[in-house]
C-alpha cells in the first residue's frame, strides 16, 4: 500500500488539455498533473455531493475543512456507511502506508482525515504498514529496511494523536499468522488473468507481487473476522490505491459473506515544484516531518509559485493562485479559516500580495507545524507499545481483549 | 505439498509400450501406469549407483530395504550431501504432506524412509503440513477442515517413531509469520512467466496458488535461518513434487546465498487393484492406517493379483508377480527379508505359491501392522505438544532453545 506513491513525478506530460493522456494513476505510480474530476471518472468513483457534507455537519456538527474544499472529494457507499451509523451499526477505518522513506506532509494529509474519522465516529483504525508490498517492488530493498522505515513511520502517525485503545497498527511481515488465512480465502477467488486486467502484471512481474493484492484487501476483514461478525469499513486514502479495493475487496467480499468496504478518496498535496504531486523522489520539492526548521524554510523560500515575470505585472495581472504550491499549501493544510484563505486567495490574484511575502508567511506556518509535530513525534517513541499489534504479542485479539 | 498426490488414477491408459502418453506427474496430478526410469530422464535427475549404496552402507552399517530394492530409486546433489556429512556437516531433512484425507500405507512409505534417514544421520527433520495449498487447490475445502486433517494425519507420522528433539512439524497457516518473509523473499526471484512455465498455471489458477510454491521452498532455507548459518537439505519425497525443488528452490538458493537443496526420490506403493499408485480417491484398493483389521482383510482378499485364470494354468504357467499388487506390498513393506523375498516370488512364478494363499499371508501381515499401528498412533495423540511448532506457541526458536 501506498497511500501517496513516490514514483519520479515528471512536471505536466502532454498538453493541459491533453488529459486522458496527462497523468498516470496506479498503486505504483502517480504521475503528472491529475485531474480529479477524470480520475471520478476513469475509477468509476462518485464525487462528494453536498447532500453527503450535510450528512457530516449533522452527525459530527461540523465539516472538515479537507470536505468542505475539496480536498475529499469522491467516495465509495459513504452513504451507505452514514446509512448504518446512523442506524446505530459502527465501522472500522482502515489505511496503511507502505514504508519506503521519511514521511512527508502528503503522507499526513488521509491520516490528520482519518484521525478526524475517529474522533466524530468513534471508529477503530486498522493501520497497515505494506513492509513485503515495499520489498517485493523494489529491487533494492530489504525487509529489514521496510521494517525499520516502518517502525519510523509509525512515530508520525503517533504523532497525529489517535486513540491507542481504537487503533491497530501493524506490519504485514509481523501479523502474517493473522493475515494469510484471510488472504488466502481472498486469493481462491481471484484468478490470475483477474488480477492480471485489474493491475496489469506482466510476465517479469514477480509471483509476491502478484499475490499481494489479497493481503492489502485482507484488512477490509480482519475486524470481522476476529470479532466474529460483519462490520462496515470505510478506507481513507488516495485513488490509485483503488484497485485493491474495487477489484479485490469488493468482488470479493459477498462470496466470503462481508460487506464491501467503502472508500472516501483524498486529492494528492502537491510538491513545491510546477505541478505533481509531493514525493519523496523530489525530496527539494518535498516537505518531510524530519526536515529541519531551516530546511522548511529553504524549502518554501525557494518555492515555484503562480507568480509573474515582475512586480510591475504581478501588481497589474495579479499572481495565479490556482496553479500555485504556496497557495495550495494554505488550502490543504496551513490556513484552516475559509475567510482567511479567501483573504490570502483574493490578494494573490489582485497583485496586492506579493509571492516573497506569502512565501515568507507560508514558512512560518509551516516551520511551527513541523518543530511541533517533530515535539510529537519524539514523545510518539514511548508509545510504540500501545499501538503495535502482532502475531507475537498475542495480536489484535490480545490488544481488543477479545478471547 | 502432496508426496503422494491423491488424483483419481485410471487403471493403464494407453498401452505398455506407450510410456511418455502413459502417465502424467506433476505435483496435483499423478496417474498412469508409472515407468520410473523415463521419469528420471523427464524430471533430469540421477539414478541412484551402486557407489551411493556403498557409502550408505559404509556410513550407516546397512543398506535400508527401500535403497536395496530401489524403492527410492533417484536423486539430486545426494553425493554432494554425503561429501558433507562425511566432511562433518550436519544436514537437515525436510518433508510434508498436503492434509486431504486418511493417511494410507503409500504416504508412510516416504516417512519411514525419513525416519531411517534420521536415525541413521542424527538429522533434524522440518515437516510441512501444506493445509494452505490444500485449501486453494480444492474447491470444496475449508482451511478448518485442512487444519483437522493436518493434525489427524500428525498423528501417523508421530506413531512411526521420529526423534521429537529432532523433529520440527508445522502447519502452514500456523507459522506464517515466520514462513512469509521466507516466502517473499523467494518470490522476488520468480517472475510470473517462470512460475507459469515450471507449474503449467492456466489464466484460470487462483493467485494464492501462484504463490504457494514459494511457501514450499521455504523451508529448505528455514532451519538456516532460524540458526544463522548454511546447513544442507535432504528432502526425501516422490519425485512429483520435483518443480518446487528445481524449478523454485535450487533456482533461487544461490541468490539468497544458500546451499541448493538435495533430493531423494521415492516409488509410489501401488494400490491394490490393476495399475496405479495408491490413492485415497481409491479408496477399495488402498489401505488406510485407520481402517480396521476386517477392512483390511477384505481389501487385501479383493486385490487384483497377477494370477492366471485357472488353478491348473497358475501350477503350469506360474503367476506374474511383477504385475502383482500383492508381490509388491511384500517387496515396499511386508517383507523385510531379501532371502524371503524372493522365496515368494519363485513360488508364485514357478506356481507353487496359489494367489489366494499368498493373499491369506500378506493380509495377515498388514492387518498386524496396521493394529500395531494404531496402538502408537493412539498414543501420539499425548505427544502432540512435542512436535508442533508454530508461530503462537514461540516456534521454533523456542522448540530448540534458539535465542
Amino acid at each position: 500500500m501506498e497511500i501517496v506513491a513516490d514514483e519520479v513525478i515528471s512536471s505536466r506530460t502532454g498538453s493541459d488539455s491533453d488529459g486522458d493522456k496527462g497523468f498516470v494513476v496506479t498503486p505504483w505510480v502517480v504521475k503528472g498533473q491529475l485531474d480529479y474530476a477524470k480520475l471520478v471518472e476513469q475509477f468509476g468513483t462518485t464525487p462528494i455531493s453536498k447532500e453527503i457534507l450535510e450528512r457530516f455537519k449533522k452527525i459530527t456538527g461540523e465539516i472538515h475543512p479537507f470536505l468542505r474544499r475539496g480536498i475529499f472529494y469522491s467516495h465509495r457507499d459513504l452513504d451507505w456507511i452514514l446509512d448504518r451509523y446512523e442506524a446505530g451499526e459502527e465501522f472500522f477505518l482502515y489505511t496503511g502506508r507502505g514504508p519506503t522513506g521519511n514521511v512527508h506532509l502528503g503522507h499526513l494529509i488521509p491520516w490528520i482525515f482519518t484521525k478526524y474519522l475517529q474522533d466524530k465516529f468513534g471508529a477503530e483504525l486498522y493501520f497497515q504498514f505494506t513492509d513485503d508490498e515495499r520489498f517485493l517492488y523494489s529491487p533494492k530493498e530489504t525487509l529489514e529496511n521496510t521494517k525499520k522505515t516502518a517502525y519510523d513511520n509509525l512515530l508520525d502517525l503517533i504523532a497525529l494523536g489517535f486513540d491507542p485503545k481504537k487503533t491497530f497498527v501493524f506490519l504485514d511481515t509481523d501479523y502474517m499468522e493473522t493475515m494469510y488465512p484471510i488472504a488466502a480465502s481472498i486469493a481462491k477467488h481471484v484468478t490470475l488473468s483477474s488480477a492480471r486486467s485489474i493491475f496489469g502484471f506482466e510476465n517479469s512481474t514477480n509471483i509476491g507481487m502478484i499475490f499481494f493484492p489479497t493481503i492489502e484487501a485482507a484488512t477490509c476483514f480482519l475486524p470481522c473476522i476476529l470479532k466474529g461478525k460483519n462490520i462496515p469499513c470505510l478506507i481513507p486514502a488516495a485513488i490509485d490505491q483503488d484497485p485493491y479495493w474495487r477489484g479485490v475487496a469488493r468482488e470479493v467480499a459477498p462470496k466470503l459473506g462481508y460487506y464491501k468496504p467503502a472508500q472516501i478518496h483524498g486529492k494528492f498535496m502537491p510538491g513545491l515544484g510546477q505541478g505533481g504531486k509531493m514525493s519523496a523522489s523530489q525530496p527539494e520539492t518535498a516537505i518531510f516531518t524530519t526536515d529541519s526548521p531551516k530546511t522548511v524554510e529553504k524549502k518554501v523560500l525557494s518555492s515555484f509559485t503562480g507568480g509573474r515575470a515582475t512586480v510591475e505585472q504581478q501588481r497589474r495581472l495579479g499572481a495565479q493562485a490556482d496553479i500555485c504550491p504556496v497557495y495550495h499549501y494554505f488550502y490543504f493544510l496551513f490556513e484552516q479559516d475559509d475567510s482567511e484563505l479567501g483573504r490570502i486567495y483574493n490578494d494573490c490574484t489582485s497583485g496586492t500580495l506579493l509571492c516573497g511575502d506569502c512565501k515568507l508567511l507560508l514558512a512560518e506556518r509551516v516551520k511551527e507545524y513541523v518543530i511541533r509535530h517533530q515535539e510529537k513525534r519524539e514523545k510518539a517513541r514511548q508509545l510504540v507499545d500501545d499501538f503495535i499489534v502482532s502475531d507475537v504479542r498475542g495480536g489484535l485479539r490480545k490488544k481488543s481483549g477479545l478471547s
